[in-house]
């Protein structure tokens, strides 16, 4: 039996528009047909994912009546029913459209604004009424080229309304949603605005429901910055924001590449997946990825299953990391459980401040002391090798 | 009368080991003699400066006894009494030791850790006997390059407690001291915690007495990571939390270069400036900054000089921005102050929610109307190259 | 009189892509309505321009037949002749089609590298007929996602083939045309062939006719990876291998972003139009830019001008450069001239070899001299700065 | 026994100034104590390396006698003859001193520019004797910070007289020695010279006597600008030109890390392992990195073993594609072996260039072809991760 099958049980989801890209890009027209969403609920049902996600305009075409909709809605949740596929999160498009150029919540204009609201309130109702307990907010068009057309902190002041009414309307409705900021650096704007998950947990944090709103980190987007996605998604964990994640891989410094889990960066990946699995993260592992623009339908499913296999393996690892005597041997010599021990375990009262400066500390002794973190690197990487 | 020549009143700063800097890189040795810091004092007043911060080890040598230490804090008091400089920072050294290899407040090792905070309580009572209102924390090896080693979530608490612990002691000893932190992505460790002005934002929110802790964003720091600085420094201002600034020049995606304040991205540093004087920003201009590897002494002098006149040719460019009547027109033609609008002047009640779900939008006519970016970008740069 | 109005006499050129730009990106769909080649030829001659340039398919609509094509040209030929505009150079659209999903001239399939050969050698006769004397390479789909499918030194013998077969056309033809090799390092595919100028101009001494084909350096391509342009530049122009250039602006590490020339890094701007006037560079000064995709067509038109007259204004910064005293006196400080000198005036001879090491350095002496930089580099700062 | 023991027949070199390498970096003073080299060389025996390589200082202190210097010799090739450890390349060390701040051979100063021709003179004589093959030149401080201040074609003739002469010099004396350049992009320079493969091997077409002079490709330098390392390796060795390697591990857009072979980039790593078995090259595998600072002499000896493993690890890594049978079929859906086939078997003659004109494409059909390379890719990292 294949030791790294996927089920529905490890909670992989994908959106409508990764297994439906279409492969155009900025210098390439499109490669792939549409593929329609009934299809694509099935295809992943029979690859082992345990949902699907989408934006608003992935499912329901733009400009479609009432009744267009409901038609799309009733034939999309027939095949959720038929497949046991569920639809854990929801997002909305405000980026595609020409009318969100200038942004979505953040543009000048103050109809866009309300617009763009109307817009996301209509698709958090959507979202609800399929079963999404997230709602992703991207804000891909909040950000600007030109500095001076755009004062920051007005722009930080209308995103922050447009939480704070978002948030007003999932209370007044009492629906069981949480919102998930994903930040991005860049592209398709020069700067965007909240462009790392530092600057986004910083953000929820003047908002007025701030209980309601947290972080959906993606692998490529704070790997662009060349920061390190482990790192960014452990203080989110640390922070109680971690409400969703995007996995994918990314080159440091380049445009944003969505790749296949793992195809990049395997190193990251790893240290990503076992913080996730150590932390017993109860979350969705989504894939926010496409298909190499070269690939057919087919090679869209290989895509698929590449981003679980991935994730089942270095989980796997992740496990073995834990069992492995050397590691843990290695872990021990280099000290890091010291790292759990208070600094001052009774608190930093005047006593224990006082005592600290006439404390004798042994400088030489201390800056003596190996690290052992070569070693330990050099087992780790053994082990992602698969020769230990 | 030159319009460029710095006043005390711009209070403009540098510190010790600016202008101490004495050229020694990775690869290579010393090209500048040592800098007195009486001498050092003696040159930035002559300069024009208002101030001069240190770290305790650029005015005292590390292994000093306590009369060797009130010495030469005497010598360096007459300076400032001599030419009126004042002290309005300090900071610690805790990362040039070959101690603090694993860290200093998230060292694996808590006597390492103990002695970070002695050494820090200890400069702390330094900087105050001096004047200072604010302490900067660099946390220049807190962070790891083998991630197996080092818990983040561990390093985090124990961040955070060393924070804490200094906190208590300011409130315990009525000291009227802010502490600022300053973060940086990488070097001299592979990922440093806390890299963005964003993820410093964040952690602060969860520390035991947030007021007492903003930040020291560095031009180089954030701009390393390819991330606007000014709207870093923007957010922080937003969050009530600038409460230092390191003034620089820095090319993405390379080593800390800390060069000469607009050297590179004179773009970037004109909307920084622009931003803080708009903001009437009452902080000090401390550049953080040294001579190219190459220089001498005269040299050092002239790099002092070119940090403070490009920072007042940048602020009456600002002005000027203001008093134009073109790039006024183009704002106007852009629509900029429209975002100063709230999106819902009602609040998110039901109603006001109700009533944007019911409001035609005409997308087409919102979507043809063009940004007017390009004439206001390009008059923006016509600004700054003197051509108008 | 305004003294950076452009005239033909100046050689500014724009591509037919560069003005009719549509605002499509990877997030969203097109925002301004296409623009007619003639109608782009008479914009750009009342704004000065002195040619245009164009791909097969910017000109020639993809499909069309023999009798279409030949209107199309008439149609342009017929405003070519009444503004008097030039089409200095021309190219070939080898990556928007899906059949150029694996590449053109590396494609796997040889019925591709067949497909685009013959397209070029159709674009070349259309450009020969239309003037131009430098046909543009750019090999936008010549790379790879997946290391393992694609043997580089198999890619550089096709790549190398196809150019050894595009320059005997030439030959057999008599045209009197150049082939200019256009380097870029990534997107849209993950890594491309031939990256930098540096790897481009290699490549080329290992073509059959390497006389025949030099380098397009782009000023966004070789500023994505961090390198300096304008030393590419100077190293193109050192090897007798700058045939064309496309002026642009990019942000280091993002996305290809084709910014107006001089909307960001006007330093580099500055040293790269510095450089080609002072070598009195005889080509075409193109713009392969684009207005921001927020423009309508007022913008796109503001773009353009903005393009030439932030050349013409750093065209005249750089000649005041050489005028002006005290930047002469800075470079005469910091002995710039004495690198013309040679290192061993006689050659490597056995004896001058010899002398040289028995000749007595005063290393320290050398090593306390100043390299005077910081005083120039804040001067030719505030040249640019225009309060000099 | 162990598979991925290394033994002198895999030809692994380390350099005096690597195993060496004291810790020191630019915010931290050293922290290992000094290693003798001739305890190095006993200890790089023992560890299963074919050589040692150094700089002039790293064997002989700076300003030593010349009976001093026979002394070390003496005792350094005593070691070497004990232990049979090989000195297969030498190199100048041209950036510790202060004389070479402003560069070596493209130094303002013509007698800066003498004395680092006549040390590297001292130092071929010095590497000759004691065996090397191959001489490596970096440029570091090759560069500038201040671009007005140094001419690029002037320094470019500079750098071309040096190695003139020293090719001159080789030849003149008989010396079994090729020159081996390694680019670097920046630091410690803000720019430097020759900063990629490419541009160091176009260069070396301009030099007098290009067939002594090839390259030394190093990990870090070329991924630090986010090139891949893979293929400028193959570029090199597609020019005839790779005469030597550095072996290291580093992250985009980072300080020069110079980590353990393997530590980041594990696959880029695999690919270049392949790269060179695939190839059969003769040429050493150096390793140019150094332990992290925070490892004591033990792990340093860590530091080194982890290099040559995981080479040996990836090397069989490398042999195991070749014989995996998926993966072969993967790479013959992908139609690999076809981009070995000409694209014009009879040449480009004009009757081959005309059929070209008249072959009917199938574009349609040739679009939709699937490029299989999700498949192959996601079986090339499963067999990375020793999971196939």
């Amino acid at each position: 039996m294949d030791p790294y099958a996927p089920a529905p049980s490890d909670h992989f989801t994908f959106g409508l528009w990764t297994v439906g890209n279409r492969g155009r890009d900025p210098f390439g027209l499109e490669t792939r047909p549409p593929l329609d969403p009934v299809r694509a609920v099935h295809a992943l049902a029979e690859l082992g994912a345990y949902g699907v996600n989408f934006h608003d305009d992935d499912l329901v075409p733009p400009g479609s009546s009432a009744a267009e909709r409901d038609a799309v809605v009733k034939r999309f949740r027939g095949a959720l029913e038929a497949t046991g596929l569920r639809v854990p999160m929801a997002t909305t498009n405000l980026f595609s459209h020409p009318v969100f150029k200038d942004g979505a919540f953040t543009a000048h204009e103050p109809a866009v604004r309300r617009y763009a609201l109307a817009k996301t309130l209509d698709a958090i109702d959507l979202g609800v009424s399929l079963g999404a307990e997230v709602y992703v907010l991207w804000g891909g068009r909040e950000g600007v080229e030109c500095d001076a057309a755009k004062d920051v902190a007005s722009a930080l002041d209308r995103y922050a309304e447009a939480l704070n009414a978002l948030c007003a309307y999932v209370r007044q409705q009492g629906y069981p949603l949480r919102f998930a900021l994903e930040p991005k650096p860049n592209e398709p704007r020069g700067d965007l605005f909240l462009p790392t998950v530092g600057h986004a947990l910083a953000f929820i944090e003047r908002l007025e429901d701030p209980d309601l709103v947290g972080l959906n980190p993606e692998f490529a987007h704070e790997t662009m910055s060349g920061l390190s996605f482990h790192h960014a998604v452990a203080q989110a964990l640390w922070s109680g924001k971690l409400f969703h994640i995007d996995l994918n891989a990314q080159r440091i410094g380049k445009y944003d590449q969505d790749f296949r889990f793992g195809a990049e960066g395997v190193r990251d990946a790893f240290y990503l997946v076992k913080l996730l699995e150590d932390a017993g993260w109860p979350g969705m592992r989504h894939f926010d990825a496409h298909a190499y623009r070269g690939e057919d339908e087919a090679g869209v499913l290989d895509f698929a299953r590449g981003c679980m296999r991935t994730y089942l393996i270095l989980r796997e690892k992740a496990r073995r990391f834990h069992g492995d005597p050397e590691i843990q041997a290695a872990l021990a010599e280099a000290r890091a459980a010291a790292l759990r021990e208070p600094t001052l375990p009774a608190g930093p009262t005047r006593d224990a401040l006082s005592a600290l400066r006439s404390e004798a500390f042994d400088l030489d002794a201390l800056a003596a002391r190996g690290s052992g973190c070569e070693r330990l690197d050099q087992l780790v990487n053994e082990l992602l090798l698969g020769v230990r």
